[in-house]
């Protein structure tokens, strides 16, 4: 079980490090923190900072591990982290697309909680 | 430098958990998440999950340290989290207030940057 544990942790932030790796597209204004908790499970890359008046903050990503499971809570871009996590061999009983509103997890596939 | 460094980690951390352990007000359904990045300096307390269809995904607090100050991103409450800062002894010069856009924290008497 710590071991599996130790496994989704370390895939997690390997794909966020990763992703956080790869040239910007963003403004330069607009910071990238990549936030890792690995005692609360809690594993994010957030945008954040100003565009003139305009204030940024939103998830890139969030993902976090609960009860032996992988929640992702935010995806918003079009790199397939989820399809990144699967190709690392976590099956998709242990994912739990958190995006979408539990009513409609029944109908994709994965874990529903 | 590092005396301060860990006293401020150790004050936002102290205050955020203080925080978290008041009785929630909020939907049942709604979690209230505590993550603390004492490597990166990202502290947030982050309301996440969902009412019916609607999405609920914010920070009720966000809190980095930069360059040796503390930077105030989100406080989404009535609890003064500045003021419990500065009621630790930390000195507004050393504490930006980052939810407000640079241009306006001239007028602010807390640190610009």
């Amino acid at each position: 079980m710590d071991t599996t544990l130790t496994y989704y942790q370390t895939a997690i932030i390997e794909i966020l490090k990763y992703y956080a790796n790869l040239p910007s597209k963003g403004s330069k204004d607009i910071e990238e923190q990549l936030i890792i908790d690995t005692e609360n499970n809690h594993y994010q890359i957030l945008a954040i900072g100003w565009e003139g008046a305009k204030r940024v903050y939103y998830p890139i990503f969030h993902v976090d591990i609960k009860n032996g499971r992988i929640w992702v809570q935010e995806d918003a871009t079009d790199f397939d982290l989820v399809g990144q996590l699967e190709a690392k061999g976590i099956p998709a009983s242990d994912i739990v697309l958190a995006f979408h509103a539990p009513y409609h997890r029944v109908h994709t596939g994965y874990a529903i909680a």
